[in-house]
């Protein structure tokens, strides 16, 4: 079985360099702008009444994957899964940004940590009773070098 | 510009049939086996650190897709980028579910919503930092038929 998906917008960063991109999304305040591709702009209805949205994207500088690797906070081997290092064998990014504004097909958000040209491949709403949780271990992350 | 995704494994859930799927998985206390497959194992290591992981699969049932859905919480059409239908321009699906074991490739988890045998696409570890947003706005869902 295989799936082919294609992009629905591209998104807009100040990072054009992959040792530049900040670690996570939470950790950057940059700004960013989502620009959904005008065949799709119709499905963004409702959307400005979300704070906070997740985006999914193709991490599209990487290629190839090794099962075994060196978080970007971390100095040791961990499970590629147990990490969200881009090079994976589907290499689909995620990231929760707070959505500023929308202007039809535009959206300006902030907390962008993808690269310049990255292409999206959905947009999702960040929903606090689906995708917030509580009272968490978050094992090698808790304990790494900070 | 075309993206190849090949499934890592295969979630198995109580859920046979599209009608009785739980609306999302914070809902839910279903209890759910992620069979990762052998060649991607190694790739696990460390999970078992993370009390709550990102499962990334595929709609593998739906076809097509409307710009405007009437979510299954509510009674109006609103744009599907605002909602988690499942029908959508790239399916890909998303859901926070509980880590409870780990054995080799085998990953207990509880809080699915997807249907059994759900193609998985990729796995990453829930880590707050990056993934709680406190101070959000929900739009529709806020407001919706409860």
């Amino acid at each position: 079985m295989e799936f082919h998906l294609q992009p629905i917008g591209i998104i807009h960063s100040p990072f054009t360099d992959k040792t530049q991109t900040p670690i996570q999304a939470s950790r950057s305040q940059a700004k960013g702008v989502v620009e959904v591709y005008p065949e799709y702009a119709e499905g963004l209805q409702d959307l400005e009444g979300f704070s906070h949205i997740f985006l999914l994207y193709a991490f599209h500088e990487s290629s190839g994957y090794s099962l075994l690797v060196k978080p970007f906070l971390d100095d040791q081997l961990r499970g590629l899964f147990a990490t969200r290092y881009p090079a994976r064998p589907n290499p689909i990014g995620l990231s929760v940004v707070k959505l500023i504004k929308r202007q039809g097909n535009i959206l300006k958000v902030e907390g962008v940590d993808m690269l310049d040209g990255t292409p999206l491949l959905d947009i999702k709403p960040y929903v606090p009773d689906f995708d917030i949780r509580t009272d968490t271990r978050y094992g090698w992350y808790a304990a790494r070098n900070k």
